[in-house]
Order: structure tokens, then C-alpha cells, then sequence
């Protein structure tokens, strides 16, 4: 298994985290401008970026614990969990992110972690300030395949 | 294992990534600005962060490939490798980025996997610009340890 792991602190408390996690607005305002769906237990999440991408279902949706297993999408994701620990700490909130249940460390696993960091550090910087880079806005890491 | 793996393609050719990531002129750019020792085949490198940091033993400066292997510094990282492949494509020059031989993924393990990308983005920053974002100058991802 190569698993994806990542962490961002912000000031926002658990409940504006876990908004931004499973509301549409909040997910389109770092992840991808394109999502629909519904992000609770049982829903399914469709995020698009210029017009492909996942759809998630949402195993779990918990004040602290968020869920998704990757129902449709990029060959390599099929099957995959993507988990959000929400963690209140003294100071701020910690966001543990995973997309856990790769089979390999194939070129693409190295770009998702990479594009993976760039979303995180936009959900930090929706929820500390209100602004994200969600795509098409995002940072591009290569000219390849942005 | 849990390994961190990230990737950038940056304008820059083959032999200016590697002096990035070889020379501590180059190292002090991106990554952080104290850092000392040697670069090449069998040199070690110190790296510092308030005083405190790894130093890396170089396993290997190639063209194409360059590893270190820590061999002083935070307990998580001892004796875990950095490594960097330097692969020329038809329209840049990819950087794989891998940091191999974490036993366990632990809140530092995320932490890092986070802080390489920053780092990672700084590095293609100086290649693409001039302009990194090293120690002290880089990106914060919370308030507890930067």
C-alpha cells in the first residue's frame, strides 16, 4: 500500500472544517469550482475538472472523521479512501488527510501527493482567510498535466 | 514502509536541477538558508532549521539521480533516504522526490509529507523564477511547528 498523508493547521474550529468538507459550496471553494452532490453518509460526491474526475461516495461523515471511497474516476483511484481526521487541538484545528489504498508509487501517485499538498494548503487558506485556490484557480505543479 | 513521494516539472534542464539540489548555494534557495558541507558523492550535508536539523550522508550525485541517506538529526529520520530523479521530458524536467524508509505513519510523517511539497514548490519557484521560499521564508502549514 503507498498511502498519501498530509497535514494543515487552521483557526476555523471543527464545525467550519467539516463544512468545508462536505458542503458543495465549501468543497468548491478549494478542491474544484465543479462538485455536486450530497456530502453526507450515504451521498455521493461529484467533482469534475474540465469535465472528468471522481465521484466519492461518502462512507462516513462525522463531526471529527470524514470518509469517501472513490466510486468512478481515474483508473488508479478505483476503490481508494480519501479520510479527513478533524482534530481540535489548544491552538487550532489540525486537518489529517489520507488517500489511502494505492497498489503502487506510479508517476501519478507522486503527482496526486504533490496536487494533494497544493489543495490542502488551498483549504487552509479558504478557511484562514476566506479564499482558496480551488481549481481551475489551483497552482500548477508541471506543464504537463497542470 | 511509508514512503513521501512528490513530483514538479520545472523549466530548468537536467544539470541546473541537480546543481539545486547538490550545491549548497543552490540548497540554501529552497530548502533552508543555513545549510553547509559537501554536496558530491560521499560528502555530507548539514541542514538547519533554528540550529537544529538533519545531516545527510550522500549515498549518490548523479545526473539524473541524487540520494542521501540521513544520518543525524530528528529520530524519525534516521537512516531513512531522500532521494531525488531528475528525468529530462520533452518539454521539462521532472522531479521526483521520494523520502523512503519511514517505519510508521505518524503525526510527524504527515507533517513532513506536507512540509516537502512547501518545499518542493519552492524549489520549483527558484528554478522557474530565481525567487524560493527557504527556511525561515517558507510556507506555514499550522501555528504549532510551522
Amino acid at each position: 500500500m503507498a498511502n498519501i498523508t498530509h497535514v494543515v493547521g487552521v483557526k476555523a474550529d471543527q464545525e467550519k472544517v467539516f463544512e468545508a468538507v462536505t458542503n458543495t459550496q465549501g468543497l468548491a471553494k478549494w478542491w474544484t469550482n465543479d462538485v455536486s452532490g450530497s456530502g453526507e453518509a450515504g451521498g455521493t460526491l461529484q467533482f469534475r475538472f474540465n469535465g472528468e474526475g471522481p465521484d466519492m461516495k461518502v462512507v462516513a461523515a462525522n463531526a471529527d472523521r470524514v470518509e469517501w471511497q472513490c466510486v468512478s474516476g481515474p483508473e488508479e483511484w478505483l476503490g481508494t479512501q480519501i479520510v479527513f481526521n478533524i482534530k481540535k487541538e489548544a491552538k487550532e484545528t489540525e486537518i489529517y488527510f489520507q488517500h489511502n489504498g494505492w497498489t503502487a508509487e506510479t508517476p501519478f501517485h507522486y503527482h496526486c501527493s504533490m496536487k494533494w499538498a497544493v489543495f490542502m494548503l488551498s483549504l487552509k487558506d479558504y478557511l484562514d482567510s476566506g479564499q482558496g485556490k480551488a481549481f481551475p484557480n489551483d497552482i500548477q505543479i508541471n506543464t504537463l498535466n497542470s
